[in-house]
């Protein structure tokens, strides 16, 4: 096969060909036990930072199932930025997870690190979540690419929306259609949060893009008396769903303790959610009707 | 008196005293005319980016008038990046934007970009900008916080919220307490769009200052389809109001057209933001009846 | 005449004509009493922040003159961040610093904030400076175009080249064809310095502009011990000189102490200067005859 | 073994324990055949971006070490933006790679971009390259930590110095003290080059940490017209060393091309870092004798 020219090259840079609308116009909708991310109502995502105890994540999933939450987070392998912080409970952390899910019938979420674990993760999790800082770790892109299981693709915290569609593109072009994006706050000069949460990417994606999105303003933004605020924000930008942090005691969540909200709040919260999207509907239908 | 130490110095670049919630707690409502900003429902500012000609202007002050906003921008004089680019009216500007205030009702919103133009500009606008490029022109502010007219505070570019707050502090300090702030977007390297909207700063100013927020969704995104979806999650992070940039044909404005919306998307835009804001009541009342 | 469509517009945002290189392909010389920027040897230009007293002035005018420096900096209007802090000592601070320059026969560099002070400060200054905060504050510019003096135009925090070029533009188009740019850090995530000193400007500068730049590694790092890395990366990468904050006794200093040096560092500093320039004039040569 | 409460991990997060001047004062100095980074003089590695063929490894190596270049680097394994972009030659390329090296006697730097392609690469490479999306995937970070080779660990494009310093911690915390730090530039809003070159990295770097520093002026700017400028600026600055892009046919090359400098440019760059090197060791040794 003949080589490429470099001109070649970088215009293949901005051909995110599966990931675009031009290829498939309609939304992509991803069915997930028994809810579909990308259908119409968001998703919520919710539960611990980490996975802790069986206690701790059984707790957390009861009260979020409760409240109405559709899927259940929690992680096992963690990417800490030190390497003397808590890295997770590991395999172990998997099985309280998929435990938890089970008692509670939520689908569960975790994040995969490394190639080498797909397999072990899978056997466990109902969608694999790639991390930031993997956003660009190509190789586990195309091997996730090769499972037949929804991805949750974390946007980098430099990267553009090209970088973000391309890295989704790595895992289609491998055969999987079940990407999911996830907006989780960008790098900047400001400091009033710990990341700035991009919304203005939730639209933008919208218009190139079949693929759904959804927003983590745990991350997103770092501080717990933003997460209201900016959740209803996300959704009324259009989001598909929304990934947050819940702890049954905040104070105590071994990681990311900051920006984790309690049991009081989560419910507030999920309130607040479901008549928003009560009224979404409404307004769609009424829109219909004109 | 003696001098300041440096410490004493440092110590006094986190102390925006005035604008602080310790200082006052409960939140700043400013009257402007029959509409208030700051005090519950939102304020809609919509007009073109410039004052071009009598027709533009009157016909621009009808339709937003029509649809329900509350009060009129339009630029007479113009900060433009280029010396070639179009400046604005001026004086003439000021007339026009007048005039078409006068014949809707409408109060009119315009930027003042120099200590030696406060006397002309306010004799014609209801609330002088300040627009991002001085949001640290300090002599500009405190020339405007001796007056006794609403100010519009846009944040700079690369401005974080101490800074943001210590330039409304300039104009409070003088004795000016109608200050409205304004998020308009900052720099990132995300290149979706123009800037980088950054609806956190809305509950993060909520959170420190009694001071009105409101948030403009052309200038932030650069983006005309961005415009409607950002609009909508700037109300749902909290935002005091939106500043809309409209033109009877968005295609032959002579700025920032590629930001600004027409009479049809904006008709859409404020019977959606109506609609938004009655369920924004509606829930408010329901949670306060728990 | 005819309005410019919004095309034509757009257009004219990249055309910086006067400033350059197909306007005028060699580069502009800028001469300040027995100095000239641009010419080939660096300029360095030292002082401190702010011109504190008549006692502090005179000193670090004698020691930076001793040292070699070529100009005097020293602030007397104040852009200030709050407006609690000190903010210069105004006409009072002009005349001190002209009586250091006049006693050492360096030239004085001093910041002009507003437009109604221009006239005050050209009578003392022998090059004005405008801020960073200001480099966008087209009426300043403007009117310090209509000046016979040279201007010192400071990048703003978030400026991109085009903007930093088309804000000199401004100065040129009103007939002052001295304009000195100079890189002073930019706004990022990185918080190990308190900007980020961007010197890929300054060769980037060279190649489509024939205006001399200038680097300040004082508020471009905050750092005092940054100061004598980046002073020398900055002449490497082709810098026409520098501007450093020096003070008697920097840990006094009314503004700015962390990254102001004292006489020692100051004097190690301009002796490394000094024989890196040195070098660079046998290279220039060594490559000349080859 | 007791949890660590929220707190303590809190503190964890700044304690880069090894990496830090408080636990070894002294420079490290890392061995590479005959060359040592960190000891004194800076350490030249050039070579393509990507091996593209025998005859083009061993053009370009022969290339620089005739010019006096210390390291040959060439890239195997290629983390690209887009799947549908060349991927390097894999496995052939290590081969290509290794006899280029053997043929000049030049050590040879590669990137490994998974786990389980670590003992391949270092059966043929005498340093491993992390890259920059690399920098915060722990889990081989861990991994190349257990190794007996030196590691160049490129910053993440919007990392900060301390998340720099962590990842750096991963791996001299797994007992591999060979780690080779290196700046290629952030990303910020300026549009002038790819990247923003960061050079007050290196002066930080240096005050609180005993690694190594090198830097990257082709990906730092991605202009080849800023590649000798800033690598000048570069070794000003402290730097332990650069790392080039070289091609025989800059246009040719299959990857990276705007940045990468051609036999004559980089030979007139040798020439001129040669010099500079010599006023380097020249002034140091003056500065000893006062």
């Amino acid at each position: 096969m003949a080589l490429k020219t470099a001109d070649e090259e970088r215009n293949e840079l901005h051909s995110y060909k599966l990931a675009g609308r031009d290829y498939r116009p309609e939304n992509t909708i991803i069915q997930i036990h028994h809810n579909a991310v990308g259908g119409g109502e968001p998703a919520i995502i919710a539960g611990p930072c980490s996975v802790e105890s069986e206690a701790q994540i059984i707790e957390t999933a009861r009260l979020v199932k409760e409240q109405g939450a559709h899927l259940l987070r929690g992680g096992a392998f963690k990417p800490r930025t030190s390497p003397y912080s808590f890295q997770g409970l590991g395999e172990k952390g998997l099985k309280l997870l998929r435990k938890a899910g089970d008692e509670t019938g939520l689908a569960v979420v975790t994040e995969v690190i490394d190639t080498t674990d797909i397999a072990l993760v899978a056997e466990y999790a109902d969608v694999l979540q790639i991390g930031s800082r993997n956003m660009q770790n190509f190789r586990l892109l195309k091997a996730v690419g090769r499972l037949n299981k929804p991805v949750l693709l974390k946007r980098g915290m430099a990267a553009t929306l090209t970088e973000f569609l391309l890295s989704a593109e790595y895992i289609l072009a491998e055969g999987n259609w079940q990407v999911i994006l996830c907006e989780r706050g960008i790098r900047t000069f400001a400091d009033h949060a710990r990341n700035t949460l991009d919304l203005n990417v939730v639209p933008a994606v919208k218009a190139v893009s079949h693929l759904p999105i959804i927003v983590d303003p745990s991350h997103g933004t770092g501080r717990r008396d933003l997460v209201e605020p900016m959740s209803l924000a996300a959704l009324a930008a259009g989001a598909d769903g929304l990934i947050i942090e819940v702890h049954p005691r905040p104070e105590e969540s071994r990681s990311d303790a900051g920006q984790t909200i309690g049991p009081a709040q989560f419910s507030r919260l999920m309130d607040k959610i479901r008549r928003f999207i009560e009224w979404q509907k409404a307004y769609a239908e009424a829109a219909h009707t004109y």
